[in-house]
């Protein structure tokens, strides 16, 4: 895969100077995910993304072919950097269980730094085959994160009394939620959402060795 | 509150035959819910619901003024469903951390009965008056759900390393997840789900009373 630069947040794109470009396809790729994500990415047209980046249509079609090209820049984003959460050390060796928690732990690292591209991929409803294609990786993710808890089941690491699918789309249920309430300027960072993460959905609200109450 | 004929679920609405209206409220409210889904509730037209329902518009007119009031009769519905568990005996009565799991698994119930309602409530954004007053219940339900929580913690039943507000997102991230993945035909019911839920985030994945590796 063709490395890409890291791209400017949107916020640094400076104010829209029409008839002046100065995009990069980067700054390009975080106002058109911003304006995907505010009308919906069908409903948005090339026209309102040249309006929003104060820039004409031809100088957007410099940089891609289609809005469908951003679209899809956007999404492999997201699911690039999910991907390589999966390729790390700390998902490939050890117990399942703790490949597991190095798996929930950088996602949430991955959600917090990537919220608007993430936020986009989980609207994605397969319209088209550039949305097939991300939903498709999407459920390998998902295959991915069961099979941790199948064989963390097996390593006498999980309960035996849940289903490892059903368990794996709650905890990432959890996580995704980050999507609908984290903003970054809260004052909570990443490492406080996935401490409580894991904490919560790991140990239990209840906490480690607590009785159960009656 | 005026009492509301409980509605007939779409799939039992019929075949659609043009001309001849046939619908009640409650079989138009269950279309409509379904098309705002599909298509996006601001890109949803009368003409597309009626085109749907098979029926002129000004029979659509004849039971609301408009697809507003279509909303907000679909929003109340979830809404409605989901405070009404709020004011049940298990949810007013007892230990906090009783109450929160009557809360979680009454709204697991409400989710799986009222799910594409839930799900049209989760996608609103604020983008008129009917929105704005959903996203204001649905912010009343989260604090209840915090105080909840808090309460729990106080009274030693939630371990006091939790930001209720944060855990209670995460709670009802895992929750509200099952617009995403939940199919009432999956042979999955409401119960078992309920039961996967307060199992992994109320004792913890690794299970009660295990001692943590390492």
């Amino acid at each position: 895969m063709a490395p890409r630069a890291r791209m400017t947040p949107p916020g640094n794109a400076g104010p829209a100077r029409r008839g002046r470009p100065g995009h990069s396809l980067d700054s390009l790729l975080g106002v058109a995910v911003a304006v995907f994500n505010e009308r919906g990415y069908d409903a948005t047209t090339m026209e309102d993304l040249a309006t929003r980046l104060g820039v004409t249509k031809s100088a957007i079609y410099h940089h891609v072919p289609g809005k469908g090209e951003l679209l899809r820049l956007a999404l492999d984003r997201a699911l690039d950097a999910l991907f390589a959460v999966t390729r790390e050390p700390g998902a490939t060796g050890g117990p399942a269980i703790e490949r597991l928690e190095h798996v929930v732990r950088g996602s949430v690292r991955v959600l917090t730094r990537e919220l608007p591209f993430v936020t986009l991929l989980l609207r994605v409803r397969g319209n088209s085959p550039v949305e097939q294609e991300a939903l498709a990786r999407r459920r390998e993710f998902d295959r991915l994160v069961t099979g941790l808890v199948r064989a963390a089941e097996e390593q006498g690491d999980v309960r035996p009394d849940v289903d490892p699918a059903v368990t794996s789309r709650l905890l990432f249920g959890a996580v995704n939620s980050l999507t609908e309430w984290y903003r970054p300027e809260g004052g909570l960072d990443a490492t406080a959402v996935a401490d409580a993460l894991v904490a919560t959905m790991f140990d239990g609200l209840r906490g480690v060795a607590r009785p159960r109450r009656g």
